[in-house]
């Protein structure tokens, strides 16, 4: 008898049901940034044991409001659309480890289960939460368009608290999309034991980024962010806003095709 | 002392805590037709008393998903956009009164309520549904580009129960989006009296349109479409597809700012 | 041919698809109230022209969670519950015209379409927002039983911004659920004219309430409030606590069947 | 410097942060269960290598609407009941190993994330959807009593595609809340390797289940259930009814502590 299939649970014997279907995983959207400074020490504090801080302007954190349409290789999910996109939010900071500068991604909250689910899989630390970010549209009254003061507005929302509130100002085309998130990631993969109080069954560190990014219209500006802890979730506290760097609008899309191990700290006797 | 104030209920002091602020309002989005016929008798027995159907076509329908940002004169939604934006998806079909050709809107489902408050105003008679639509991205592979063969999809679903699903295939530049959804609107407005079987207290036809109209990209196509009822919508069975006239694809901004009486049978000493 | 049919729009031949079907309407639920003043003076800028201060306690507030299981008279809702329960918080405060004291709710948020609908013909200035009220299950440890010193919680959003967080600790079973929604509701119904700056429709003030009113379980207690203001709703700004009276967890059962003309100020001709 | 804590991801210094807190986790709610028979080879087609059918009544199958609220030790979920309250729907059926019976659930869907990320911990393979159930409630018209003759509904979606509806009548009190949940679970913990096609980085069968059952009301009755698959989900094919052994309401509190290891294939090398 055959063995039921899927990338991930739940498997079935067509593997239909699974909540991520196999990688590539393809992604077209865009990207509002804002980069700034927090105090060093906070960024240390969110790194686990053998991950150091960067060498280079080691407080620097990028929070992100993604705007994404994704799909698999047969692009199913295009044709119903509900199943293809959803927004996220996420905060990065950089850090090394045996000499490699990486990004990592510390806070993130996403509006649907499948990115949820790739997330896990990928050691992005995912919950849910209520996003909205300004669209560019063509035409219209009702839209910015990619010009000098142009403004585009973020949000971000989990069990009915607002976390983030977020306002940009574009003030020029730019070569780049900021610094911070522009390293291989550098992620954990933690699994409890289902036994209290056991350790981890899976303690992986694990390196990620996405391939063939195709850019388009980039943009950098200025930006005014709030920032509110909830008794859920913490970001303010956190990653309190010292100094600004800059707020960056970008055009992306990319591809997700796996990582690499880099420390395996499981014990899966457990 | 001086009155609570507000385009339309809560009113309040400082009038900002109306659910629709005054016009004019602003929209940029896109909208996805598919333009099929029904049995003219369907049309005709969705129309009110003293509405007819159109002398042309009378059984022509436009099902219509539109994807909009929109925005009032301060433009402050478009700042805190989970205020700003909204998908729809609307069924017209055309009539006639007093000889002039309209068109009307006889089914409807929105995603915010600022959108029901803005439709139950002009006559649309709005619900909440849950809507997506296939969004095109300038770069990456998880989206359809503006080119012959591209294939968009949308989906509208309401208290859990899928009521449409449409996929449509672009073909080529037009220089139209159809020809239902074309015509000012003639919308019923109506409110029962608060007395049980009283009558309406409120009973107009008025005619209303969008102004000041911007046109971007312009594609027409084929499409698939499949309908299904609830036990609280009715899509399948009142407007049933017999034949197929064709999907647009288009870009468009549009202001909104009032209408005009046609006709006034309201009670309102009920 | 017969016209199309429905207690509201969207009229269709069967009068399936109407957003609320015929009075009367039947509801079951819980109320969890917070009964405090704040100055008289918000209260009298909440009134329009006509409507006066109660002569008792005139600062007297009830904000209101209402937890409601909901039908009409075949029942079908309680068939496909997604299209029966809803919870909604309101603020209640009281009035008088013509020598007679009335309850007025003068804020509202819901979470379905078809309870907005009910609002906006019943005069209640609706609009979506997010709750949660802690319920209260016979077994298990997660839950408060009914008994002194239990607690229960409750929480309101509008555009994922918080603006109400409660929790009531009860002291005891109570007689009472509170007074200030107590009375008969005096509400106005508004429809501006579709021409810009013609006034209204439609502006009535009607009376109406619950009647067959089944009462369970009450008890009485105190409460911590916090209220917010966000862009788009105003709740600490218009009616700020000044003082505690009480906090009320109620059982109870009501039916709806229209209410009664008071004033009619409409102008049907814009 | 001290690790950053928390039992899931994210790990932050206060630990608050993680999207479900350190066990015991507490439940209080309602059970709506559709218990049948399906062939015996759909069930077989749903378990892995190792785990096989159960002996007696092999096609017995659960379908099971839990309708909770649940907390940490702590109780902080119930003074901000958005985080403590959700649905969900799950398919169990029988199987066995080293000749040990055991209850497996193979498909769930839950509204919240931390019930996601609970239920991955525990090998529960969830998936986010829309539920609803018919509630019981002491006064009022709109509510059905604990009696005979009484009906329940209830509804599940997922990406707007309506995945089952279930009415249940009730009969008569009842000893058991049927047969097919009440073993220890048998769960598959599966985490795939972050190189493709690199094999199982965690890849574990544990058993676990809730201890400290309270039980309250429980009735037995009958049923009709509709199944429907979607694009991205499979309900209708995977466990199609063949023939009904009854329907179960049963309020239940219950606490979940951790479980067992019963077999680890992991290679935690990939």
């Amino acid at each position: 008898m055959s063995n039921p299939t899927g990338f991930l649970a739940p498997k079935t014997p067509s593997g239909k049901s699974a909540i991520v279907p196999d990688m590539p995983w393809y992604y077209s959207g865009t990207l509002l940034t804002a980069e700034y400074r927090t105090d060093p020490a906070n960024v240390a504090a969110l790194l686990p044991d053998g991950v150091e801080l960067a060498d280079d302007d080691p407080g620097a954190v990028a929070l992100v409001w993604a705007d994404w349409q994704s799909c698999s290789t047969d692009g199913a999910e295009l044709l119903d659309p509900v199943r293809s996109q959803y927004l996220e939010t996420f905060a990065v900071v950089r850090c090394q480890k045996d000499g490699v500068t990486y990004s990592r991604c510390v806070a993130i909250w996403v509006t649907k289960d499948f990115a949820i689910a790739r997330g896990w899989f990928q050691g992005y630390p995912k919950k849910l939460g209520s996003m909205a970010v300004t669209r560019v549209f063509n035409v219209g009254k009702a839209s910015p368009r990619l010009s000098p003061g142009a403004k585009l507005g973020a949000s971000l929302a989990a069990y009915d608290h607002r976390l983030a509130s977020l306002v940009v100002t574009l003030r020029e085309p730019s070569e780049t999309n900021g610094f911070v998130n522009g390293h291989a990631m550098l992620h954990s993969r933690w699994v409890p034991s289902i036994t209290p109080d056991a350790g981890n069954s899976l303690d992986q560190l694990i390196t990620m980024g996405g391939v063939d990014a195709e850019i388009g219209e980039t943009w950098v500006g200025d930006f005014e962010l709030e920032l509110h802890d909830s008794p859920w979730d913490e970001l303010a506290s956190i990653l309190p806003v010292r100094e600004h760097i800059g707020a960056y609008y970008r055009e992306i899309g990319v591809t997700f095709n796996g990582g690499t191990l880099v420390e395996d700290n499981s014990n899966s006797s457990v």
